[in-house]
């Protein structure tokens, strides 16, 4: 039985392993700078293996996007309904966590986009579903003023909060150019980029919301500033 | 007179010439996308030429980034002293304007930064540069529940700011790559992160200052959203 199954996978074995090689390369040196021709030697196959599963370095991006939207559409899931509150913190972390896991897109994303016109509709879209979502809950869980946000202040925050998850990983690295990408950073990265958020979002917060989400007072800090800090269950 | 002032001229004026040309290149193309062969060819001066005042593109680039921290210095400088609300409005759009004549550098920045190292602690220091003079007059001039902002809390949203400002032409070229960064988009694309900007700050400003800033209702729009327009003079 085992042997004609694993006969059956290998070549979807392969064409899954291109993909992590070619995610993990892309990411650690930007997809312009790594050629179909390193992605094979990296993996020990020929570069006609190679070109047998993926003909073409577009065709590799776009499948990588596939894998992304895939994760997206996962994370947008978890968060559950638009009125719960702690699903609604844990999609921060997430999008920022999908935004690492494809950090090579983030960051050369104009360059990608005047090379591959397929990328323009997908990344409006991705772009899109996230402010969607994030509207959705803004305008169940914010206040200002003691009312509910309008319409148009719904939507100008939940652009506000795209630009950070989209941008965060962009303006570590130019911070921290030799750090900021790397893989022990990852954790440090997502941790920081939802304070950011979560630090936009905290006027908008009623009363309630924001003492279900304040831990204790520390000595050290004023009263506010406990509050910036995510659920433990967010990171 | 005229003739030998004009000789002794000649030289910077080609000099000058030089820099218009190659930022006009840059920012329709993408700095990666033009060569100084092409930037030789499109002022009809020999390539030779062009070498004798910039010796290697990476040098043009660097003598732009001067320009531009030139530029970025009179635009803060403009604003004037911390406590003044109109020169920290003019601010934004000052800053947007900036990032709008030297897109090239912000459409292609982490590219630029992987092969350009005395690119990272100039970018650097021009982030640090915008943040400091908006923390200052985050902490003059917003309050949040009646109360001036905490040193932190002035840190968290002057970064969200500066991400703001620095990430708002990418965000808007992914959203329409074909139009975000034609010339005639430059003021549209000032006036909406200018909006996006103020949105982002209007929670945090005193009712007086809100009042000050409101104009009169309109039919068609809720109370706070007339809020969120620039003063006439900001834009």
């Amino acid at each position: 039985m085992t042997t004609p199954d694993r006969a059956k996978k290998a070549p979807r074995r392969t064409a899954e392993r291109i993909l992590d090689h070619s995610l993990a390369l892309f990411n650690r040196y930007g997809e312009p700078n790594v050629s179909t021709n390193a992605i094979s030697a990296d993996l020990h196959i020929s570069p006609g293996n190679l070109y047998y599963h993926y003909p073409a370095k577009e065709v590799l991006v776009n499948a990588l996007v596939s894998r992304y939207e895939q994760a997206l559409a996962e994370a947008l899931a978890a968060a559950g309904p638009t009125d719960d509150a702690e699903g609604a913190w844990n999609l921060v972390p997430g999008l920022l966590r999908l935004a690492w896991d494809y950090r090579f897109l983030f960051r050369d994303l104009n360059d990608l986009l005047t090379r591959n016109r397929q990328l323009e509709t997908r990344c409006q879209a991705a772009l899109a579903l996230q402010q969607a979502a994030i509207r959705e809950r803004v305008l169940r869980l914010c206040v200002i003023d003691g009312e509910p946000l309008s319409a148009e202040e719904a939507s100008a925050l939940s652009v506000s909060v795209v630009v950070l998850l989209t941008y965060w990983l962009s303006y570590e690295y130019v911070r921290d150019p030799r750090r900021a990408l790397e893989p022990d950073n990852a954790d440090a990265a997502v941790r920081h980029g939802t304070r950011q958020v979560m630090a936009l979002l905290w006027p908008y917060l009623g009363a309630a919301l924001r003492r279900q989400l304040r831990p204790g007072p520390t000595p050290d800090r004023g009263p506010a500033m406990p509050a910036l800090q995510p659920p433990a269950s967010a990171v």
